[in-house]
């Protein structure tokens, strides 16, 4: 079959009837499916159940005998910042173990800082007028809100296959003292998959910042969720960061809202022991501390960092397939009409796909209309909106291997139909 | 034996001489005491572990089905605010579930006004120049500290037997638009025991406070806490509101801290179905939820309010034995002297002493120098200074009866020295 851009306009207008034909009997079948968030299933979910079996009396107490049933160990219990710590190449003395969120984390330490201020700001981001945030684009749709949320000006920062374009990213972090911060999801990134390259990390760990209460917003919501043989490796930022004396430039948050439980887990945040130190203070105001039984109770089922890996690897033998069938619908579906190209992530839980420019909401509206929901189109960026209308974030983790396939295959005929649509409105070249 | 007043100077004198000696015996046996935090002991947590002996196949799934595993339910469970509406007098569209901290909630609660305003208000507090907070005192410190640390201006009201001095309140809140809120701990107050008389909360409910974001913290800490037979009533400050079409006005709060665990409970935010839908927008930025196993295993375990209430005349069952403890020391220890008045509550955390005017500090002191630790002298008050330096807040429930009496002792001892020394520096009258 020839590709779309290669046919005549007649040649598109037969295809685009063919596919709205198509269109019309999935639309019949009155699907009810939803594509639109990276979340577990219940058999993935099941997967933790044995850490809810432990025996509550061996819960109780930590190693150097804290009752963790009663207030107090305000940054959390030590074996949990150890081994949360180890994981991400830290010291327990450079982690503060957090509720079940570590989206509630950030939200957190953004508010702190406005209010409040960073260690060593002079003033509080809120004192100190329209305060910016660099945006890696596509992205996560919640850090991105909760810029929006407190008026600070997002700036687009696009990303390449080895993270964010350092480059641009640099110049305006290093030029504008009114850009506070920077988000990141740099293993298995929300939505593209990639993981920042070493060179990329170097590039962030050696940023000079024109504003002294700059912060990186490090989201390593997917440090271990590698679900291939090859998994990507990430550098430890904290260490490239000791070379250039740069520590207390990055927060660091991870969470086993994908580990164990999406609606029960632990959340983390890493940090220089001078910004603990100083975040801990301000944490002594606002609680007496995090759910501490929870936090042994992960700790004692995971046991050490391989017992992490170990569980991990069941959730990757889980997920797998469910990327594999969404690709190989993507290459079954798309491939002749050459259309669009989609990432082929190691990890993390999306698909990232980018069609022809003008496509995406028209693609999203369709698949809805069918019954299919995905992820909102312009989700991925500041403000909802692409600006060329092309990206679309899947994610495959939630429905059965038969609904997913199911939906891919609503996906790839509205892709057409929507690519159709462009192509038969643009000017034919031959 | 004379009371320290009746006494002579040369009698105070020998009287003091004695005392000194009973301290240098005291402080000679080394003890290693907390009398600071009114925190649960090990025995009292113990009493919660059936909650966590539930089998978790149990916890999966709430009564319409959903996995709380998951995401999702943003505003907690059905079925935990159901019950804990009603044990507030509530609908379940009155509350949000918070983690497992209530001061945390109070603390995001305040943080977020200051940031992006309340439901109704023109402006956030933060844009609004020095805004000020109604303080209640002896009150709660960690209410304090909060104020502190975002800088709000706080003024004492004085705490009389039926609540606050609501004639003071009123003009406060009805005349100065920078009031912006009020804390209060309705229920067996901290640390004075008292609860709130039908026409305090009615005055409360009646206020036309000069600001239209002006915000009741009402703190309902106590909620279920007696441990007598009679239990104090605390009228429905919704209901009382109600009547005045102020329901708008109330935030209140309460967790299960001291129901189940200090370090693992589920905590509670009520208000009006307007303050609601405003609170759940702002929280839906900020996470996707906290956690709802916890949630569950709470409900399923208390089964309903009859249910919560019998767990609670356990917990009851043995607190009563620490405060008679507590409370016959204080009447061995100090009533021939007659230096000083103490609340005998009904329920709650607390035992609230008042001696004589310059005793306070010096006491807390003379304790700790004994091994024996109370609450900082002033930390009950804003900015941590009793202005008659006279108030000690007395928490009886985490040491064990022994440690208490012993403790108790101590304190009586230190509370007749710092008496003697103020009342010798003093001219003799006769």
């Amino acid at each position: 079959m020839k590709s779309y851009r290669s046919m005549t306009d007649s040649e598109r207008r037969a295809e685009l009837e063919a596919q709205q034909k198509r269109y019309a009997k999935e639309k019949a079948v009155g699907y009810k499916l939803d594509m639109s968030r990276g979340k577990p299933d219940a058999t993935q979910l099941n997967l933790s159940m044995d850490m809810l079996q432990q025996n509550p009396y061996d819960l109780i107490y930590t190693r150097k005998g804290t009752d963790v049933r009663n207030y107090g160990e305000l940054a959390g219990v030590d074996e949990a910042k150890e081994l949360f710590g180890k994981v991400l190449g830290l010291e327990m003395e450079n982690i503060i173990m957090g509720g079940q969120s570590s989206l509630a984390l950030m939200y957190d330490t953004v508010i702190k800082a406005i209010v409040l201020g960073v260690c060593g700001g002079e003033k509080p981001w809120g004192q100190q007028g329209q305060i910016k945030f660099l945006c890696p684009t596509p992205g996560y749709d919640r850090h991105f809100r909760i810029c929006e949320e407190f008026g600070i000006e997002m700036i687009s920062i696009p990303m390449l296959s080895t993270g964010p374009d350092m480059e641009l990213l640099r110049q305006y972090a290093e030029s504008d003292p009114q850009v506070k911060g920077v988000w990141c999801v740099p293993k298995y990134s929300n939505p593209t998959g990639c993981t920042f390259s070493p060179e990329t990390v170097e590039a962030f760990a050696a940023l000079k910042p024109a504003a002294d209460d700059f912060r990186i917003f490090w989201d390593n919501a997917y440090f271990v969720h590698g679900f291939r043989d090859t998994d990507d490796e990430l550098v430890n930022i904290f260490e490239a960061c000791k070379r250039h004396g740069s520590e207390d430039m990055v927060y660091e948050f991870m969470s086993t809202s994908k580990v164990t439980f999406s609606g029960a887990g632990v959340a983390v945040l890493a940090a220089s022991r001078r910004n603990i130190e100083f975040l801990t203070r301000q944490m002594s105001v606002q609680t007496l501390g995090y759910d501490k039984i929870n936090q042994l109770r992960h700790v004692r089922y995971f046991k050490d960092i391989d017992g992490l890996r170990n569980h991990m690897k069941k959730q990757a033998d889980y997920l797998l397939p469910k990327f594999e069938c969404a690709l190989a619908a993507l290459h079954t579906g798309l491939d002749d009409a050459d259309i669009g190209r989609w990432t082929e992530p190691n990890g993390g839980y999306f698909i990232s796909y980018e069609g022809l420019p003008g496509t995406a909401r028209r693609c999203v509206q369709l698949c809805a209309e069918a019954g299919v929901k995905f992820t909102d189109a312009g989700a991925c960026f500041p403000y909802g909106i692409d600006p060329e209308d092309k990206q679309i974030r899947i994610a495959p983790s939630y429905p059965s291997t038969q609904e997913l396939y199911m939906s891919m295959n609503v996906f790839c005929i509205c892709q057409k139909i929507a690519a159709l649509e462009v192509l038969l409105r643009e000017p034919t070249l031959d």
